[in-house]
């Protein structure tokens, strides 16, 4: 007999995904609806975007994730809005049956923000879905293919430019694994053009890359960057974004930057259902378009509605909100998890969340990232070690673990990158029922 | 310094692979213009469209595959037109320098013969390309996907139906492949629908599947697809494919078969470059499109133009034209990069080309395949075994070699197929300058 309760989950990340596996012996019905029939592993998205790893090593379905957990069902679709009311869910598709929920959770993540400016958006791609990283691939190698047959040097020069706007995270990975790339694997390949004269900026509007890391540890990012031949400048506000370049200014000074190639990491705000669902309730999103909730990560006058991961604003802890990891979606998921299972088993209220950071990493490159672990502080090799190991060990598939590991240690010894392929788009999409 | 004598080759395929590479001692100049920057082992890109495998898999930058042959070169565009009178290719794109050759090898392979029906090719997509494959796989997940949520019983049988047009190696291949995803895989993954009622339907016109295998293993071969749940139907004549199904003609009878995917495998031509080519010598293509050429691989008139693979039609074995099989081309491939070599040593002429026939192989699915090798016939599972070793061993890079390894282990033991990932098209493309 199927159970009664029925949670629904929207949003297969990592919020969605350990919330639903943490619900496995819940006693509950749980739908997890997600646009994608996948879970998508986004730390390692830009290596996708630079042919160190294949989409489906990064990816893997979500049906595959759930198929052992007898009440568990996915819904591929998209939720467009919220009747409150009456506990049910507006879907863009057609259903068989309408969706209703006794418990929902809402993790639908973030996306990128051009802060108004729209039209940089189709010029300056961010990083956030495959085909993204597959266009920023596909960008990236064709802008050398380009340059190899190009006779004008203004253009060659254009081409050989790679502008990475924002110093977080991504935008340090990006760039120093565009570094790599032009340094080492397409070193040898080409006849007309050295990849290795290329240029890779970085520019960040603050005073430094990677602001969440102590100070020593940022400069050392920096160093490695520069090392690895990233020019970083920080302090640098972007004023437009074209086809052929980006305008920087400096100082007072306006700076126009040639370049085919320049790619976005400069912000995110919260997914636009979180919009909707706080119109739904009544109440407002905060600026970054973030549902702020309840100690317990619900919904305020909502207690069967939990909102977990960056699409959520929990300032419980410390003032500010918590920040928009992995880490922070994956502790609220099963903790939300746990919540609903307390309440079926008729347990007094839960406690409210609690955050336990276990550290930050980011890495730069082939043996470079750095790691901030309580009190210990790694840069270099054995940073690049931690960053490494963590990250094979959160993959959610034994499978892809294996995989990664073994396209990693190619890449390592050869400097070789084998998912360097160019793919478009198919010219006429075909007709799709 | 650089060799005087430049040998420029079309098509990145088996044919111009295999040439470009035995000529890395030929004191030549040599430049691969393909219009991808990778090389596809096309014979297991059905694997790529039911999600066994992914894109990287099976395709291997070009560049890395000529970086060690100091005189070599790739370059990336498209040819369009021939200058015979100047040897001189013209290129869709604007190159730094014209594109001029001593000797020229045209390998650009075959395409897709709708026979006419160009409107088919938007609702019945062929197996060509990664993007093919990539598309196949969508269309194919995203039916099961509808089909969880339809509440309409006649659409649900229509996206739970898969037609495949044309019984040869591919239509083989691909409609096996789907039989296994819908009764394996994707088992215990849906609430709805089960996976396993799906209806996959080969179609061939002609008598048999696999007409150029003998008798008996056409036999089996059929045998062991219906085994797997593929109903195959031979002599069936397709008169109409729409987005909602085909129409065949059964005797007298027109019969519809409503169906959201159909699948086309069921003829190729050449690559249309044969056409300018054969234009631009004063001769004329075959029914085909192929280029008739001379016994030693030559286009007649032309003894420094090569055409080999799929796009040539060598008839001088035989009297028939040598089959459209990596093989042949293969061979060609290294005949005539022979020829050019004894030609700059001032050898006398070479001996007329020989297709040496090593078998012929085609699988159906798990432990089930068809060889026939010289006085050797083979059926199911050492069939399968020698054609696993085989394409284990001609995939062109050993990364590749190990990671295919590797993912049909996996696939083997858990039935699991990790690639099945539905990928859309970006909505709106990006500027690519």
């Amino acid at each position: 007999m199927e159970p009664a309760h029925h949670v629904v989950i929207i949003g297969g990340g990592f919020g969605g995904l350990y919330a639903a596996n943490r619900l496995k012996r819940a006693g509950a019905r749980v739908t997890l609806v997600d646009r994608r029939n996948f879970h998508l592993f986004q730390p390692l998205l830009y290596q996708v975007a630079t042919g160190g790893l294949s989409p489906a090593n990064i990816a893997s379905p979500l049906r595959a994730l759930v198929r052992r957990q007898r009440h568990a069902n996915v819904v591929m679709g998209e939720v467009v809005d919220f009747d409150l009311e009456h506990r049910r869910l507006i879907l863009r598709e057609e259903l068989e049956t309408p969706l209703h929920y006794d418990s929902l959770i809402v993790a639908t993540g973030s996306e990128f923000n051009y802060f108004g400016h729209d039209k940089w958006k189709a010029v300056a791609p961010g990083l956030k879905s495959l085909e993204d990283a597959i266009m920023i691939r596909r960008r990236v190698l064709s802008a050398f293919e380009r340059a190899e047959v190009e006779f004008d040097s203004k253009r060659q020069s254009a081409q050989m430019t790679f502008v990475v706007v924002g110093g977080g995270p991504t935008g340090v990975e990006l760039s120093g694994a565009i570094a790599e790339l032009s340094r080492y694997t397409l070193r040898h390949e080409f006849r007309n053009i050295n990849p290795a004269d290329a240029r890779i900026m970085l520019f960040e509007a603050g005073p430094t890359v990677l602001s969440m890391f102590p100070e020593d540890l940022r400069k050392k990012a920096q160093e490695q960057l520069e090392h690895m031949g990233v020019m970083v400048r920080t302090g640098i506000r972007v004023t437009d974004i074209r086809a052929d370049g980006v305008t920087i200014q400096v100082g007072d000074q306006e700076e126009n930057i040639p370049s085919d190639t320049v790619l976005w990491t400069a912000g995110v705000k919260a997914s636009s259902l979180g919009t909707a669902l706080a119109k739904a309730a009544g109440q407002e999103v905060d600026r970054a378009g973030r549902v702020t909730v309840e100690p317990d990560c619900t919904l305020p006058g909502h207690p069967e509605i939990f909102v977990i991961g960056d699409l959520a604003n929990y300032s419980h802890q410390g003032g500010k909100p918590l920040p928009a990891l992995a880490p922070v979606a994956m502790q609220q998921g099963r903790y939300v998890a746990d919540t609903i299972m307390g309440r079926l088993r008729g347990d007094s209220p839960s406690k409210p969340f609690h955050y336990h950071d276990k550290g930050t990493l980011a890495t730069i490159g082939r043996s470079a990232a750095v790691a901030d672990i309580g009190w210990i502080k790694l840069s270099g090799f054995m940073a690049w070690l931690t960053w490494l190991f963590v990250h094979i060990m959160y993959l959610v598939q034994f499978q892809n673990r294996i995989l990664v590991l073994i396209h990693w240690s190619f890449n390592y010894f050869t400097r070789g990158r084998a998912a360097r392929l160019i793919t478009t788009p198919p010219e006429s999409p075909p007709h799709e029922p």
